[in-house]
């Protein structure tokens, strides 16, 4: 079979001395951190959408990218050599998994049978390609957001035609990402929300969206498919509000529609910080609640108000998201999937080879500096004394929730209750630099 | 009994082409607007902290406010006159209700005791004051956010001896929001968050404000209250990150912990911003929900990134207020409290009438428009056409959650389903334009 | 010759109690104003780019707009159709101007040869057009940001091929304008600018920039072409960074450069927002310095950070722009270009022809306004009366610059000079409603 | 001497193995990096204002830090404790010098004439003290935003007599700066700007401004002050808009002015980020204008929209800084000021002692990075090599201003001219990375 990407070489692990562009620093897949090697802890995946459909395009301006594929314009050819692309890279890479959207990966067609004719074709060049290749499916979607039915939502569309699109469309793509063998199935409700509250009717919307993902969950076990569901939280872009604004808003929602049990989450970088809140907020937020479910790891410029998707290489933010996968216990049927892109001006296929090098690096070191935070004990230790106060005499009673306002009150009255311990901010990011 | 602001006059309705800035040229509270008066709709209330407490300051700059009671140095002397001062500015502005915190009104003590002792006789003043001046008392709450014993949270520190204290002081907020006769009870959150998460323990956190609230819930009901439990949102500042952050992150809170029957919100415009949202989308959430119970009632300056706290008087935020407000059969025991407080440049007492002025007016306008649009009947009637769809075939299927994925797939799959109507946003802000 | 838009009327004023969507309600073209018809204060245009090239794309979503050449597929044939759709267009809607980058109206070819004569047979088609329609050119501008060529800035690329490209084709720009009687001409730099410092001589690049507008300045006198040059402030999007952030960073650069005699500013509602500014702030910081030249009207949303480009409705963004419009003597050879788009969900001709007549009700509106405020005088007024002290005594030295360090210490050193007068912006703000 | 902080002891390097928070793993004073003591790169100072009388105050609470004076009443004893206390804090953290604004060290007065009194007097204990101590001045101040006749600006007060009053202050700040031996003087605007535009005469503002400073210079060289005069930009908070935006804006300024060889900048971090930009960018775009004076050292939260002023530990941030730097050849007169101030719950001198430690660590670990990166030559290479086109041929004419627009499009016209290289910013971040 003839290479999609004869120019990218194998990489490998070189260690943080070499200088080769081509090769990992830091990431060694094999090597045990906390008991386990570092490719179990990141299932790392690869985006079709960004790095086999995405060309550098921006509201603004037309393609920059340079492909292997520039001059085929055969629609189900082109697919399939994308498809070949994407395993030959993720292995080439080292990258487990992909993921993708039925629409990023076959042509649509007029009618949603159309579609789904294409789609089957190239499922199965799918399957024949795994026999090749190791690369495995993180997970699958439906693209409910690019076509201009969806312009006023899918499953919150005023129009019951498009929901009913919608529900077929969805339900015909769980049944490939299950054919395919997918760990998951992810929503992403790029345009369930509004443009304006003018003529929008939040309450039915609302409604409709909770029954569209119970008809999900009744489809999902009907099949037998056992795949997790993640919902990805987004508070804006491209319309003015999404619903699944952020992991508060989400929980909120799951538990009105008897939800929280089948759902996780799917937390991005640049979706948090659009949100407002850090990813490490996000994550520990989706944690303590037990739906951390996956990653799509980016990050964004927090100057900048739009998603710019870039490539992790903040070591900040790799470290402080590790530091709660660990404490997730890993992300179990989940992934680290780089949902990022080139830069517009970053035009070559090096360029996309290095771009996930970077990232992969830049998570390895994240995990090792994670884990030696937890390894070294200053840290967590430093939260679990500040707290103390709960484990004996009236905290303990808190804790238990055996008591009352009136017995607090009668606790406190009489005593002088001042100022707590220091927090001492500045001093525990000094800790985490002595990691980095 | 002497005035405390003698150079108020009583303000009155004069019409909109009286140049008297002493005069209201919109608000006439007994005129009916949708069959109610003006006054019933708003139950506008005083905001003791800003209108009595306020002087100016900002973290740049003192006290810059000019005010009757500057010479009086006894606190509880200066704490009296104060409270006489809301009773008489809230009258001659024909403001029906006042609002406070506890240690506004009276001052703090080394002990919660002795604090108690100082709110008891300004309660009692208080008291007589109500029989000579017709103000009544919106709501109430506890300060737990000023005192350095509360620098990391109240119902979320780390230590219990404050979350006891916390405890006792809102158990006497309740008890005197009671015997006041006040209306609703109010949690703001103030520091109900993190500074830092490397040194928080969130998950506790959470659980022990969950029992905080579930403890004031027995109690309310022990003491036999019947006032409106409301928590109002803020994403941020003074901390990092507050856990009430806004309604759909109160939502899922109130859900997790038993309490969505018995909390509603109190919603203020500038917090809504603060978090990405604007005020109508808050509003709305919370009226779907069943949980629109108060509103503070203000403006913020969406290019800066902080609580300005201004005085409402953008007639499209007053008009899209009121149009939720009437959806929701009005605000109950609810009502329009004025959380604003004068630019630091507006130091005068007339300053201070003339605000809550422009914001009564501003309010008042809001309200003509928003009965206006509803009495006219193409906004709310093309909202209702556009989701036509639901109300019969297929459509009525999936309102009345009658249908499967599978049905679905079935209905749509030969279908072509192209675009939806036109969402006509452009001509919908001309018809919110035709009523201002 | 075959209407385009055979479903849009002629457009014309109906008054405000007039229901019909296709007439205006406001904009009455030939009543004065201050002693001046309504649509010489405005000079109202429209621009080609949104209006004929717009179809509802955005990052993620393709077009959803149905326009009447959507079957055409012959490029000339059709940029031939849409240049008479916009003299057609504009007629019907009464607006006198429009505007166009030079790729909007003309396929682009292989070489700036190729392009140049494309460009050349729809000028020429152009002018034909002008025979029949009244519609005359505000300005005209080159589009050096679509081109994967111009992915790294224009006169700020790296690349010395590009500058030259670039020059070229502002060159031939800038002829046509010429050609087609155009009032202005205008420099956005959507790419002038950096994706990331790293790889960035910031240095060369602007000394590249202000070497290319004095080469233009000496070609636009070499040809006689006697339109203004204006520069369109915009500090992000595309790129993270745009040398022409705001009007403050323009005039240190224009000034540098020895361009501030020869550039006004055309500055754009949303493109203020974006760097943290009122449009009204923009205007008046230009007009103060002589270089206010004309106007991108649109309005932003301040709750999300990319450039919306919505079509003008908010009454006070429009009385605020007409306000210092009113003060600059007007907008002399510039104009009210409506540089909006339809939102994605405005799907139809209709929607374009009501978000311009929205669009120029409103303006008329904020000019109604803003007029009525100068003549009744109180506003104004009391700015005027505020710096009163610095028309006499040791004011009046300050103004006159007639004093120095030591004088004015001896004149304050033992005076007590505590607050100056209230700002009164409470009730500044209940001036500006009563002219709503 | 008693000592006012007799728990901290002299800090000195350990090395990164080091556990002891009270010295320093990375700052080594003599250490050469670049040939130059460390110590002499950065220059570092301690702000009087956050670390001597800042106590944790915000608009929501009161103060929470415990300090060795916190029994003191007397206005000037506790004023002389604290001017000994930062001489020793200083000099046991191994910094050099210490920045202050005139009201920071001594008390108030209720005439210019008292004030300067009590200023005197300090300064006299401040002389004395420099006899005892290695501490010198970096720069002084005037505090011209506290008191409540600057609420409406000092130099740009609507009120004469406030101007004044303001000459008067500067005057005798610079004076008892030169008396101190001070290398620079430093201008912040923290209200010389507006509230509302509403009540604003912007030009007579930015005039009375531009002669202050004329004066300012005036008096310096009338009395021989030698030191660096500097002006520090910040876009906003305290008020609506500060004239001082950013670099850009008073670049423009100082040139329309004639200062622009009167004046560096005194660049800040946090107000970096408030006006959009990086602090790479604002210390970049200074340099290269050759006004690149101080630093104010600090980090901003991007996700919170004011001035938090936390100290730096950002590795990223500091690697950036230091980058810029040394590409300044120093700072020169200038230095790196921590004006920052610890988390409201960071309340123990311990606290102030180690948040200046992981400041000094934090950028011991920039300037190694940064002059890794120089000496490394790989991302300094990249730039230069971008620009390599012109250095000959048609690029050398365009960088030596040898040409025309209808050279450059006779040069083009013919040649297909597409995509330039790739910008490789993913991989140009992982080269960071490597030396972080």
């Amino acid at each position: 079979m003839k290479q999609v990407f004869p120019t990218i070489p194998d990489i490998a692990y070189e260690g943080p001395d070499s200088r080769n562009p081509m090769a990992f620093h830091y990431y060694d897949p094999e090597r045990k951190i906390g008991g386990k090697p570092m490719k179990d802890h990141f299932r790392f995946s690869m985006a079709y959408w960004h790095s086999m459909n995405g060309g550098g395009v921006d509201p603004f301006g037309t393609v920059t990218a340079i492909r292997p594929w520039d001059h085929i314009t055969d629609p189900m050819e082109l697919a399939k050599v994308k498809m070949q692309g994407i395993f030959e890279l993720t292995t080439k890479l080292q990258i487990p998994f992909f993921c993708f959207h039925d629409r990023d990966i076959a042509p649509d067609g007029p009618t949603l049978r159309d579609a789904n004719r294409n789609l089957d074709e190239i499922i199965a060049h799918t399957k024949d390609l795994m026999k090749d290749y190791p690369t495995r499916l993180l997970w699958g979607t439906a693209r409910l957001f690019f076509h201009p039915r969806y312009m006023n939502g899918a499953a919150t569309s005023p129009d019951p035609a498009v929901y009913a699109y919608a529900a077929g469309q969805v339900k015909k793509a769980i049944e490939v990402t299950k054919e395919l063998g997918g760990a998951n199935y992810v929503f992403w409700g790029g345009r369930e929300g509004y443009e304006t509250l003018l003529n929008t009717d939040m309450q039915r919307e609302l409604d409709n969206l909770g029954f569209f993902l119970n008809m999900a969950v009744d489809y999902k076990k009907k099949i037998g498919f056992d795949g997790q569901f993640l919902i990805e939280p987004k508070p804006m872009e491209p319309t003015k509000h999404q619903y699944d604004a952020d992991s508060g808003a989400i929980w909120g929602f799951l538990q009105e529609y008897g939800l929280d049990k089948d759902f996780k989450l799917n937390i991005e970088t640049n979706h948090a910080t659009l949100a407002g809140h850090t990813i490490q907020h996000e994550l520990m937020y989706a944690r303590i609640k037990g739906i951390l479910g996956s990653v799509d790891a980016n990050q964004g410029d927090t100057l900048l108000g739009w998603d710019t998707d870039q490539f992790p290489t903040d070591l900040y933010v790799t470290t402080s998201m590790m530091y709660e996968i660990l404490q997730n216990g890993g992300l179990h049927s989940g992934g680290l999937n780089f949902d990022a892109k080139l830069r517009r001006p970053s035009t070559t296929v090096e360029d996309l080879a290095q771009a996930h090098i970077v990232g992969m690096d830049s998570f390895a070191r994240g995990l090792m500096a994670a884990q030696a935070i937890l390894d070294d004990g200053e840290l967590p230790g430093f939260v679990e004394e500040r707290y103390r106060g709960y484990r004996s005499d009236i905290g303990r009673k808190i804790a238990d929730k055996q008591t009352s306002f009136a017995d607090l009150e009668e606790w406190a009255i009489d005593r002088q209750i001042d100022r707590t311990d220091s927090g001492r901010q500045e001093y525990l990011e000094s800790l985490v630099n002595r990691f980095l």
